[in-house]
């Protein structure tokens, strides 16, 4: 479906454009057309492959979906796949991290972004670009930046979420009987930051290669733009891996409280076995059957029994409570 | 044995030819000969060291079997191992992956491939190439990337099938009583991850230098293609690391899930243990033969024995329900 | 809030100035103006800009906060972001590791210090930098090298806080019945440690490329010293890595004691368990009511019974105590 | 002690000499001398080092014994150390790998290989090297290849050996009762695999600087040869990984087969106790001394209450079978 | 403290000389002075960086102590910081591992070390060089490089010791009841390896800086001496990872070994409890009051009882003993 088909020159709107216009719009010079689809058919992509010379393979891997996020060069030209990151809740009420896909082709006079399994749009980023003359002006590479810098940004209430999350966790690791909701949290947590991480750490490699040393000639003079969206991928890449140790260690953790948990009720049972047991001892010894058992024959005998039997069990009682097993 | 021996020039076939007429096309300009082998003797693979002229340790590679996955420069020719797994029933119902090997004897005229231990075949790899002159006029560089591809593409399907089973995991491991089931089902998708890694790890970094920097004269002008094989493989590899990971985090929430299991049964005994030992007890105390026991006498004494059993019981029963012990 | 603003010139103070004096100072040759901020307005950043002509995104960097540490060149102009790491006690009494942030931005003739969330001032820091004019005559790189070396060295005393916390878990680690203070205390050793890694790793990795080969003009010739503050947090690296390690070994240890202790208690129980057994069988059998026990007729019956339970009970007891269950 | 000193000329051999001709024929154009050594004494090496004009430092490591392998170039001479790995049972039964060491001095005219701690000897690379002459032609550096591939070689059966040990012990870990020895299998494999693991590790790294780049001018020409040394060492140093991973996860999931075996005697425990207990409790009851108990004076009491006790057995010993306690 | 100040010429002493000589000599041409201090004061140090124009900042980590083991280039001069390990027995009768350090600066014509927190001094370096002229004829750096071996020399004994340690943990580790006692030696064997590790690792990174491409003018054509420390320093460095790596594998061994042993508790505690309920049954069913119990009128009734009793209790015994419960 085509959104939006929009030619730029100097870093101002030109007009909307029809498909069929592009070629004469990518034609002229200092001018270049900005163009949006989402989930579009192989026809449509088809289409625009002619019209902007794109390679076959980047075609290719648009309309098959499923790529890791990338930056490749076809010549002039870049090919780009980003991940979007959604937090959706299912139905039985989790949450849950969805992974949409972005295409984005930028050659020197266009710039073709192809969206996929992914509500997010990115009016915004035209809007604000086209705010901003003096930055549009750049041309395809600034759009590529704009592009890019509102993926990332979008990556981060994901992240907060995340570390909410274990905070939360944290909360609850220590308190007694929360094992088993702690260690499904935990497997959950660790499933979404592998969600994040796919989307993050691929692209932080590649967007590490458009600044710097030898850089496309598309983002040439905007080092520090593309640096900065580095910066915010690599910031995420260490906030996740920080995430991944803390799991571990805390799925660790989790692991010795259920061990003193089971521990606890192992001592509990056997302090309240001896106090059940040992009245029940001298009970039997008393219900034995022999002729000659003074005892039995004592006016008090009986309270003498019960006595012996109740102090036993006060001094058990007192003697746990001191060691902590009751 | 000898399963195909085309000559082609400019893109299109030339002929079938025999094994003896090798060596005239061979010394043809401009024209290839592309032969494939299956499971050949050691006397067929020295016809063809000596029609092409191969290198001694690289024959010795392809007559051998169990090489690692490797591309290897010989002068001017290339020499690359290949792995395939297939995904095979055994006779007790499970799943195994099957390793077979491809070796790929590569000249600027000549494509020799080399198949061992796999059924896979190469027929639709020579149909589409022949379909398609204007890819196939690049010569033996590009049989060589399509027979890469081939190969590749068909990891996809094995690595589908392991994130099913990963996931069909995940869905029961925290269902009670199937930690067992679970723990062997986790390692026997350990053992069919590390069968697809090996295959795929060391041929993305042979493949990684197919392309770039110096590249060797077969794969010229080729890059982008090697690069998106390279890619598929990257994918591949990114996808086995979570799933690897995934596994290290699921069998330890499997230990947590064990000792869970393994509490919960010990607070169950625990409570009926109580339940069972209390009466016990008191039971064992109106056993006891004392002369002096004013309750034994009393008309309602069995009646109100049983009641101070009964209700102590009751008492525990929902008390351990309320603290969830039973 | 402005806490400073001074111009120096040869490393000795000119004047304290106002913030609009700025551009007059910092137009001079050989002149440079120092300036800090504490938690600063938008307006006030604002306004830094446009005297010290800083790069937009580097300001807006500084202004939102939360980075991670890094350096970064504009131009001829550095923007240093470092974290500083403050021990609080929280209410409840622990510690807890409080990150707070100095944005430095330093150019050619000028030095902009911008701290939030924390009360760590460089004071000391123009302190010192004034009573050593030789040092502070290299200008603006000098200033750079001091408020680093500064940040740098109030690491150190939380890093020997973390270590002797450390030592304080091994003392008590192999002690009984601590397992649950010891894991809750490894937890969050482990979390302290994490906060101090995220400061120290980045940081590190920034300063190795501020010597040796290509350096910033800015740090020229005063390599030696951020070679010092390199080493400085390469130490500092090397200690927390080490923690880690220790500290992962010493959570499995825990979790060993924490079985080890389930087993002891569990031998105890079983222990106890056959003393109190044994006995409770015996009068048992001396309860039933079979017509002919001999037994039941001796005179001493009843004290062989008893003398039997004890004997049995005492060669248990001795047996436990020598195979270590009691 | 001397085990062969052999002079070649043109890929033949020329004579069998003694130490004292070495010198001559070392001085000779095209021709090279290659020596053998077995455990020598201290005045055999001194005397070699004077033939041969060895460094100081190489000849110490020979003597010394215990170096990792290594590779180091001194002036045009190579110094290399191998480690041999040998199965042996121990007296216990047990298989055993032990480590021996060749050390081979390379010149541009003469090799020298000095064994110890090994009874595995080079004759047979000598009777194919002098069966080879066209490869021998190349000098002391393909006999440095052929000692090389020899010990390289002599590697895989082991490998093998440790991969059929893992797969009989996977055979293992899933049957009950089977931790025991399957723990103490994995740490004894884990064993062998270090010792292996050491003697290929950086013995490949090594290896990988004697082909591609920059090479010995002894090795020169043979690049292909050495690669293919290389290859094989990669080749085991990535079974070698891929065990080490196995085993790791085949130590955790014993662990898990551990507490679940504990698991299932708790519950074995709970259900057989259940089952004594409640007929114990009923005889309890039935034992007690009221008065007034009507069922003691029924014609079927005792029926009655055996009747009960059994009936409520079985119906315990059906549930438990049920869910599997049984 | 000045241990000694002695001057050299061509490799041999020229005289032992007082501090205030130092400059004297210093400027002589292929003279060279080596002074050994332990644990100066700042006094003593000062005069010594005015002596030989010591840089600021070496001096201080000389005075400071506590740095990392490290190389680095001040100009012309180098500084290194070497840390030794002494092997000391507690009050406590435990081995413990204590660090020293050695500072070293090394000139063209001086060499100065100074030592703290160590006994070990340098008389057998010195005597050594004295007694080997042709090669203290290199000078400087012959002297830094004979410390730095003495001081990497010291580390085999000490790893030796842990690999022994590591042994004999690895013989106890499979002996029941010995879980405690291997666990506290596992850890303290770890700490001492980190305390190793400490030493070794950044002293080989810095060493490996000292041959090869482009080292320091001191060390120049003397690479083949620096490059054997740094294969002693890289032996021990596998060697410490090799342990590492067992002791972690271990630490897990042990806690399948403390698992295995509650299980055997366990199923011990299971066994007794039945052999000892059956008869408290059996006994509590002929404790019953029914007025009509056969049995209890019969003359071998109790003979008949206790029989029914033992031959349960052997038919128990017996089938504990075959599935391996007792």
């Amino acid at each position: 479906m085509l959104v939006n088909c929009v030619a730029y020159q100097d870093g101002k709107k030109l007009a909307d454009i029809t498909k069929e216009q592009i070629s004469d719009y990518v034609e002229r010079k200092d001018c270049f057309v900005w163009v949006a689809l989402y989930e579009p058919g192989p026809e449509e992509l088809r289409e625009m492959q002619v019209e902007f010379g794109l390679h076959e393979l980047a075609v290719e891997d648009a309309s098959h979906g499923h790529q890791r996020p990338k930056i490749e060069e076809y010549g002039d030209s870049l090919f780009a796949v980003l991940h979007t990151v959604e937090q959706e809740k299912t139905p039985s009420g989790d949450d849950e991290l969805l992974t949409g896909e972005v295409a984005v082709f930028v050659g020197r006079n266009y710039v073709l972004s192809v969206r996929q399994h992914t509500q997010m749009g990115f009016a915004a980023v035209r809007g604000r670009a086209e705010r901003e003359p003096e930055l549009l002006q750049h041309g395809s590479g600034f759009v590529f930046y704009a592009l890019m810098d509102n993926v990332v940004d979008r990556y981060f209430p994901i992240l907060d979420g995340l570390e909410t999350e274990l905070e939360a966790i944290e909360e609850q690791i220590f308190v007694r009987n929360t094992a088993r909701s702690n260690i499904e949290s935990l497997y959950a947590l660790k499933q979404k930051l592998m969600v994040l991480k796919h989307a993050v750490d691929p692209l932080m490699e590649a967007t590490g290669r458009l600044y710097g040393g030898r850089v496309p000639q598309i983002c040439a003079g905007m080092g520090e733009y593309f640096r900065d969206v580095y910066d915010h991928l690599h910031r995420i890449h260490l906030a996740i891996e920080g995430i991944r140790d803390m799991l571990t260690t805390a799925i660790q953790v989790n692991l010795g409280m259920i061990s003193l948990g089971e521990s606890e009720v192992t001592k509990k049972l056997a302090a309240w076995a001896a106090i059940i047991a040992v009245p029940t001892m001298v009970a039997g010894i008393y219900g034995m059957n022999f002729k000659h058992m003074p005892e039995l024959d004592w006016t008090y005998g009986y309270a003498f029994a019960v006595a012996v039997m109740v102090i036993i069990d006060v001094w058990l009682y007192f003697n746990f409570k001191k060691v902590k097993w009751l």
